[in-house]
């Protein structure tokens, strides 16, 4: 190791003299080598990073994280913290080049980067160039229509001026090309006078479509191209606040829906000539017309319930990728329920948990509270997971711990 | 926070100055007040510190851990470690002064330090006088008898000398008070010849019991005296190699013996007044009595199943009881077995795991690697868990999982 990783502040230490940190990062690398444990990194420190982690310490692996925020999530569950920016090409080539394989939990990752490190025999997942494709909403809309893939008719647009020409495509929704996250860079358009709300940027306008439900699909792709498919996921949405209410595992779907969004999901991933676990988020209509939403080239949090709910869970399966193991079992082991728990309304401020006795009472409820210092309106927070037999049980309580349980700021 | 702890190194960082480190370790304790998230310490850092700090993740909690051994298998899952002796008095009373709840995964903790603790206001578990009890084998052994716990014949020996006069007691099992840990300080004595083979230190002589089978029973007891009973664990050992072979949960017991158990794990927590979490290994006779063989004040390798056979595993209930959350569910959501990975016989050095991808391509098994980089002959290393409705499965994949599944040496 010549070069090894040169902006590294081990956690806790954000004052540690460089020279040291250079030292012991290359001690850390080369130890790695010796062991020949398999040396695997992670781009992004979020909720998304500390499962992977929670699932890595069950394999002989080293685990490698950067991020920006030396109290995130996941920092301190990982064999060695980098602080670095995700999307610097020279931070995250640097954070790569001396790993065995590299995965993102969230797509603002330089793909650049990533494409040098695959180039030089880094197994990267997703793959840059699929990346390239879904962070850039244009491009990832573009693909499905290249690819014959069912997706709402769009129209590309590049400024405000260029929007305002579509009136006649409405009603719509206005989607940022690029920078959009949880629902930012998302404008509904519903009339004329609407137009003027939407994006002075590239984007895309997006025909609306009359949704009768929202589902999730995990499914994961080996180096083999062997896919495994989780079953779908139900996504309900609560009518008055347009906010995901919870989701079911397995979804409730006609035979015929449910292999459309199977062939659909694996055509997809097998255009995108990527390994790596995804999430392919479909509109199913009233007619039984299925399209696909989006794409994330990650673990999601549609699929969290995996945890308990699954025998392989989607974490545990792409560890299994990156480390050339064989795929898990995909199957349910009980139906699930997955409560988002999200920062309320009005709270800024250091996180408390109000409610979380009553919940940790409830039988067969399995709380993950992510550990972010800070709560905001709407801050993904934790989630919790609620297996049953009975689908009327876990509707029951995913409604009462939505009622119950809530983020506030202690200030 | 005026004095905090002043021996800190925090990890990979073994050669960090001493002011940096003081100055940091009291940001943290400082930091953990502002966000009034509880501090939780755990003494040791083997497999067991792993997996605690695994189901730690899932809580608002910050987490520290002592040990000698910075690559020992929990250093890197939690927030703060520090390098210290655990048997060392000012060591174990410098790492928990500043925090809310401490916790052990081996025996060896220094108890005084853990009775200071106490005194001060840390909850402790076990609380240091059960530990006291449970640490030396024979006030472990008179305990049960002031108490009335059934357990098997014994006399004190205090020397090898000692041990001649009790040929009458033969065949016996020789066992030392202090010290012994995974079959090592214990001595089987069948006649009078292999009376020379016994400990020159104090111990137990212990009348040899016809064993039916053994078991396991996970008991946890909160602050409020509330009592949680797993259901108990067969631990099926190999005749040839008298090893544990595997382990079935829950054991395929009579009610009549089943209730026994019950009854007297709960007689003997509620004797040892202390809360946490406890295994209790039986005994069970032809004729249908049960003994107890011994206690552990902590978690252990007979309820590894829980993490994913039970609705609550036993390190999230010890994590529960520390928390001062509601007791879980200790509930099977399906039967298990549990398997073992011990080092191979000479082999001694860096580990590699021989046989983890056919173990990994069986459905419904989990691996857990504690990521310990030496292997020696008999060492934990690993185990697995397999779960199916069908016993004869896991009695099946058990022994399969036991042929294919090595740990050797790379040397």
């Amino acid at each position: 190791m010549d070069d090894p990783v040169a902006f590294v502040k081990v956690k806790k230490k954000s004052h540690c003299i460089r020279a040291l940190s250079l030292f012991l990062v290359a001690c850390a690398y080369l130890c790695g080598s010796i062991l020949s444990m398999k040396k695997v990194g992670i781009l992004g420190g979020g909720q998304l990073g500390r499962m992977i982690m929670q699932a890595a310490a069950n394999y002989p692996v080293e685990t490698y994280l950067m991020e920006n925020d030396p109290a995130c999530p996941a920092a301190h569950l990982c064999h060695h913290f980098i602080k670095g920016d995700i999307t610097n090409f020279d931070d995250v080539y640097q954070f790569g080049k001396g790993l065995d394989a590299v995965t993102i939990e969230i797509e603002t990752v330089n793909e650049d980067a990533l494409a040098k490190l695959e180039s030089e025999g880094v197994n990267v997942y997703p793959r840059a160039n699929t990346l390239r494709i879904i962070k850039n909403k244009i491009k990832q809309k573009q693909f499905y229509k290249d690819n014959e893939i069912p997706t709402a008719d769009f129209v590309i647009t590049q400024t405000l001026a260029d929007l305002q020409q579509h009136a006649s495509f409405l009603p719509a929704v206005h989607k940022l090309a690029e920078g959009g996250y949880d629902g930012r860079g998302v404008q509904v358009i519903r009339t004329k006078e609407d137009l003027a709300k939407g994006f002075d940027a590239p984007g895309i306008l997006e025909k609306m479509v009359i949704i009768e439900k929202e589902i999730s699909q995990i499914i994961a792709v080996n180096e083999k191209g062997e896919t495994s498919l989780f079953p779908p996921v139900d996504m309900v949405f609560d009518p008055n606040l347009n906010l995901l209410h919870y989701q079911l595992s397995p979804a409730t779907l006609p035979d015929k829906i449910f292999w459309k969004v199977e062939a659909i999901a694996m055509k997809l991933v097998r255009a995108l000539k990527s390994p790596g676990l995804f999430a392919v988020e479909f509109f199913v209509t009233k007619d039984g017309e299925v399209f696909v939403n989006e794409t994330a080239p990650r673990v999601h949090n549609s699929g969290h319930h995996t945890i308990e709910g699954n025998y392989c869970s989607q974490f545990d399966m792409l560890l299994r990728i990156m480390l050339s193991y064989p795929p898990g079992n995909t199957e349910p082991i009980l139906p699930a329920a997955i409560v988002n728990l999200l920062g309320e309304k009005e709270h800024n401020g250091p996180a408390q948990y109000d409610g979380l006795d009553e919940v940790l009472q409830m039988d067969n409820v399995f709380v993950h509270i992510y550990g972010k210092r800070e709560t905001k309106p709407g801050r993904k927070m934790g989630h919790v997971t609620i297996l049953s037999k009975e689908k009327q049980e876990l509707i029951h309580k995913a409604r009462h711990i939505t009622q119950v349980l809530k983020v506030r700021s202690n200030k």
